[in-house]
C-alpha cells in the first residue's frame, strides 16, 4: 500500500553510517600480545574498512563470497568485521584454536577464496593451506615483511581511497557472517548469520532488561572475535558509541584487572571459567586490586554458581549478568534480569534466580519436547529439550543436509539442550541432551551435579559423566579439581550434596584430578573425560543400591 | 542460502504471543471518566483480543481492511489495538478532538468498513455517520445498551471463544495501523505503520539510552490513544510486560497526581504543556504531592524549557527525557540522552543539552537540506529542512500522490521541520518551516523565542508569529501568556532576551493576551494566532531599524 513504512533495510552499513556520522571522535583500543597500546578512533575504523572493501573487490571478490579471518582479538580484524560484509561478502571467522585437520575441513566446507591472517598465526595457516583453495590470503603484519605471494594488508588498504566506497544494495536478508559450531561431536556445523540477524542481536543487547549497552560504555570483550564474532559485541558497541578495548583473550589476571581498571571498563563479557578464576584471584590476593568502573559482567558457556555471583556482587559491586545462547542464536536468547515482583526479595534469594538463564529477550521464543517429541508443561520440574526461533536464530546449518533434523517441521530449531522451564518462563538448563546420565530409566542432570560441586569451597571445577552400570544402565562418576591449598574427602562432597539432591542422583564417586580438559571455548571437554574413565570400574555399587 | 537465519516476522502476533506465555498475570489498570478503577492481567487482555479477532473475521472484514477505532484511553481499545491487527486487519484510531467534518473526510478517505466506539461519543459519531459508509459499528458500552442497528462489543465477545482463533500468516511489511497526522494546514494525512514498524519501534523504547522501558517499569500514557497509538506506548509495554495503567489523558492535575502516587507509575509521557501545567500547579501547592516512584517524563510536541528541566529534576527527582518524533515517524526519531562525556559537564550546562531534542537513535538517519535544496553542514549553526529515514518511518502518506513531495527522489521524508544539526548529530529545531519568520532574507526562529520567553519566570506560555511588515517581509510578534500573580512589562521581557540573540531576532512587539489557542494535540495554533492578528499594525518600527 502506499505510505506504508519505507523500505529500509537493516543491515551492518547501517552501523557503519552511523558509526560515521555520529561517534566518528569516540575511541577504539587495541592492544598486541606484548602489551602495547594502540588507539584509534571509530572514524579512522571505518575508513579503513571501507579501503578493506574496496580492496577486496578489486580482488575480485563477489557478493556472497566468503572471506576467512584467522587472527587473535585487535583493531585490524574489527576492520575486517565491517569491510568484508560492506563489500556484499560473508565474514568467516576461524578458530584458532582448532586442530589444523578441522581448520582445513572447515575453510574448505565454507569455500573460502581469501583469508586475513595474523602473522603470528601464519606457522598455523602453513599447516593446512595446502588442503585448502584460497585465491588470496592477506596478512596481517606489524612490520609489512610477508612471506611470497601474500599480500600485506597495510599495503593493500594504502592502495585504495575511502571516499570511493560506494554502498552495495545489500538486502537485509543477505549473510553477512559465517560461524561454525566448535562442535564437542561430529564435524563442525556453519551458521550463517544475515545482516538482519547481527543488527537486531546488537539491539537486543542495548536494552534496559537485557545487557544495556549504552554510549558511555566501555565494552571489553573477553571472548574471542572468532567465537560467535565476540558474541556480537563489536557491533553492538559500534551501534551505540561505546569504546571498546580488544584484547587478546586469555590474559593473565593481573594484566587484566590492570587493563579493567586503565580503560576504565565498564562492560565485560566472556565464558564463566575466566570469572570464576578471575574471582578466586581477587580472593588470594586481596587488596591488590579494584574494580572501580566495571559495572557488569556478562557470562556464558556454563552456569554461573551462585558463591561467584555473591562474591562479585558484594566484594565489588559488579554483577554478573547470566545468559543463555549458542552459536545458532547469535548469541543472546535469554536473560536473567530480574522481574520487578522478584527485585524486592532477599538477596540470598535473588542470587538463587540469578544462577539461572532467565527468560527468553523479545522476540525469542522458546518451548520444550520430551523423548516422545510431546510438548512439555513449563512447571518448572519437567525436562525436555529446549527449542527456540526468532529473529536471530539459525534456520539449520549451512550446505548441511545431514543435520536437516535439527529443525522441526513447524521451523524450530532444536538446541540439544535439556532443561526445564517455570510458570515465568525461566529455563534452568539440566544438561546437554548428550550429556545427561540416563539412570534406571530417569534422567540426572550432570549440570546440576556440577554446580553444587563448585559451590563447595574447596572444589575449584567439578564434571560429572555417565559411566556404564550393570544394574542402573548409567550411573554419575563426579572427577573434580581442588581449589589450591584446599582438601576435602569423598564423604565431605557427598555430604555437601545430599540435602540438595535426591539420593539417586547423588554420584557413585568422586575422582580427585589435577585438571579437566576443556573444549576450545573453555566448555568442559565430556569427551575427552569418557575416553579417559572409560575402562572406569565403580568402587562399589553398594551406595545406589541402598538409596533407591 | 540454506542455513540462513529463519523467517522470523516481527509481528504484533509475536507480541501477543510474548504476553500471553510471559506475562500473563502481570497487570493492566483503566481508570474510568469518573474515576473508577478496573484492573485484569495482560493473560485476560490477549484472551479478549483474540475474541476480537475472531468476531471481526466472522463479520467479514478481510485482511488489509481499515478498522476504525474513536474512544479515550481505556483497556476496550486496549484489546482493539491487538484484536484488529490480529485479525489481518488495520487499527485505524480516530481523533476525537476534531471536527465531525474532518472525521467525515478520515473515516471515508481510509475506507473504514467498521468503527469501533465508546458509548459517551455516539454523539459525536451521529454528526458524521450519515457522511461515511461503515458496514458495522460495535460499541464500548458498560450496560449493553447500544443504539439498534449497532452491536454491543461485550455481547459480540461472548459469542465467541479465545480458543479458536487461529493466527493468520501476517508478513512484517503488512499495514498493522493507520493514522491520520493532525495537520495544522491542509487535509488530514494517513500514515500507515507496517508490522514491522511498530515492533522496532517498541524495541527502540527499550534500550537504555533512550526511554529504557523495563518489565519492572509502569507506564502511564498521557498521550491519547488516538495520537500516534498513545506512541505506541501500550505495544512497548506489552513488549516487556511492564504494567500499564490507562487514564482519560485530560485529568486535573490533583486527580493525576493522586494516580502516579496509587498506581506507583514509573515512567509517563505526553505533550510538553502538560508538564510544564503539572509544574506550575506543584510549584504552587508545596507540601501537598510527591512523585514517590516516578523516574521519568518523556515529552513531545514541543521544546522542554530549561526551566521546566531543572524544576522537574531537582524538587522531585524526576527526569525530563526530550525526544523528537511525529506521527510519521512512529514517533520516536531523536532521544537527548547525554553521551558520557557530557555527562560531567555541571548541572546547569546539562540542562542546556537536554532541552534540545537529541541525536538520532539507532536506525534512525537524518539530514537537512536548505531552500536551494543543498546538503547542509553539521556545523550547528546553519539551519535547514530536516529529512529523515529509518525503519519506522513512513514512506509517504495513504492514497495522497498529492504530498509525494514529502519525499526526496532517494527515499528520505522531507519533515517540514527547520533545525540545525551540529557535529555531535544533535538537532535543535528552529521552527516548522511555515512558522519561519523571514526577516530581511534571514531565517527567524520562532521557537527559539518562544522557548526563550518561557524561561521568564512570569511567562505561562509565548508563541511567536509572522507578521508582514513593510521594510522586512516580515518581523517577529510575541503573543504571550502570564502566569497566575505575575505581572512583567513588555520592556522587561525583551531585556530579559536581549542577551541570548542578534538584536534583528528580538520581537517588535509583545502582546499579553489571556490564552493562546492550541491545536487537538496540545500544540500552539499559530494558523488560528495569525487569523487573530491579521490586521496587526506594528506600534512602532524603530526597533528593527535601529537594531539593523
Amino acid at each position: 500500500m502506499d505510505g506504508l513504512t519505507m523500505n529500509y533495510q537493516l543491515t551492518l552499513l547501517a552501523l557503519m553510517r552511523r558509526a560515521e556520522t555520529l561517534f566518528g571522535h569516540k575511541e577504539i583500543v587495541s592492544y598486541t600480545p606484548s602489551g602495547e597500546r594502540f588507539s584509534y578512533t571509530y572514524g579512522e575504523m571505518i575508513r579503513r574498512a571501507k579501503k578493506l572493501a574496496i580492496a577486496l573487490r578489486s580482488l575480485g571478490v563477489q557478493p556472497g563470497e566468503r572471506v576467512a579471518v584467522l587472527a587473535w582479538n585487535h583493531y585490524r580484524p574489527l576492520e575486517a568485521f565491517f569491510g568484508i560484509p560492506a563489500c556484499g561478502a560473508v565474514l568467516h571467522t576461524l578458530n584458532l584454536r582448532l586442530h589444523p585437520s578441522d581448520l582445513a575441513y572447515i575453510v574448505d566446507h565454507a569455500s573460502d577464496s581469501v583469508l586475513l591472517v595474523d602473522s603470528a598465526l601464519l606457522r598455523l595457516l602453513e599447516q593446512f593451506r595446502d588442503r585448502v583453495n584460497l585465491r588470496n590470503v592477506i596478512v596481517f603484519s606489524d612490520d609489512g615483511a610477508v612471506p611470497d605471494g601474500m599480500l600485506d594488508y597495510e599495503a593493500l588498504l594504502a592502495r585504495h581511497d575511502e571516499r570511493d566506497y560506494a554502498e552495495p544494495a545489500i538486502d537485509e536478508w543477505q549473510a553477512a557472517a559465517l560461524c561454525y559450531t566448535s562442535g564437542t561431536t561430529g564435524r563442525p556445523k556453519g551458521v550463517l548469520y544475515a545482516h538482519r540477524a547481527l543488527a537486531l542481536q546488537c539491539l537486543a543487547w542495548t536494552m534496559a532488561d537485557t545487557f544495556g549497552i549504552r554510549e558511555a560504555e566501555v565494552m571489553l570483550p573477553l571472548a574471542p572475535m572468532f567465537h560467535i564474532n565476540a558474541w556480537e559485541m563489536p557491533y553492538t558497541a559500534t551501534l551505540v558509541g561505546a569504546k571498546q578495548v580488544l584484547v587478546r583473550p586469555q590474559l593473565d589476571f593481573p594484566t587484566l584487572l590492570c587493563l579493567l581498571e586503565r580503560e576504565r571498563v565498564t562492560f565485560t563479557a566472556g565464558i564463566t571459567t575466566i570469572w570464576l578464576g578471575l574471582l578466586d584471584y581477587l580472593e588470594r590476593n586481596p587488596e591488590a586490586y579494584q574494580l572501580t568502573h566495571l559495572r557488569a559482567i556478562a557470562i556464558g558457556g556454563a552456569a554461573a554458581p551462585r558463591s561467584m555471583i555473591r562474591g562479585y556482587a558484594e566484594r565489588y559491586g559488579v554483577e554478573i549478568l547470566t545468559s543463555w545462547g549458542m552459536t545458532e542464536t547469535a548469541p543472546m536468547a535469554t536473560i536473567s534480569t530480574l522481574p520487578g515482583d522478584l527485585a524486592h526479595l532477599p538477596r540470598e534469594e535473588q542470587y538463587d534466580w540469578r544462577t539461572r538463564p532467565g527468560y527468553a529477550v523479545p522476540f525469542v521464543e522458546l518451548r520444550t519436547r520430551d523423548a516422545d517429541g510431546a510438548l512439555v508443561a513449563w512447571d518448572g520440574q519437567t525436562m525436555g529439550e529446549l527449542e527456540v526461533r526468532g529473529p536471530w536464530v539459525a534456520s539449520g546449518y549451512y550446505n548441511s543436509p545431514e543435520s536437516a533434523d535439527r529443525v522441526t517441521e513447524d521451523g524450530w530449531l532444536r538446541t540439544g539442550d535439556i532443561v526445564t522451564i517455570d510458570e515465568r518462563g525461566w529455563i534452568d538448563l539440566k544438561d546437554r541432551s548428550k550429556d545427561l546420565v540416563k539412570s534406571g530409566g530417569e534422567w540426572i542432570s550432570s549440570v546440576a551435579l556440577e554446580n553444587a560441586l563448585m559451590d563447595h569451597p574447596a572444589i575449584l571445577e567439578a564434571a560429572v559423566i555417565a559411566i556404564p552400570h550393570p544394574s542402573w544402565l548409567e550411573r554419575p562418576l563426579a572427577v573434580v579439581v581442588l581449589r589450591e591449598g584446599y582438601t576435602v574427602s569423598e564423604e565431605q562432597l557427598l555430604a555437601h550434596l545430599a540435602p540438595r539432591f535426591a539420593k539417586w542422583w547423588l554420584p557413585d564417586a568422586i575422582e580427585f584430578v589435577e585438571q579437566i580438559p576443556h573444549t576450545p571455548t573453555g566448555k568442559f571437554l565430556k569427551r575427552a573425560l569418557r575416553d579417559q574413565f572409560r575402562d572406569y570400574t565403580w568402587p562399589t555399587t553398594q551406595r545406589v543400591e541402598r538409596a533407591t
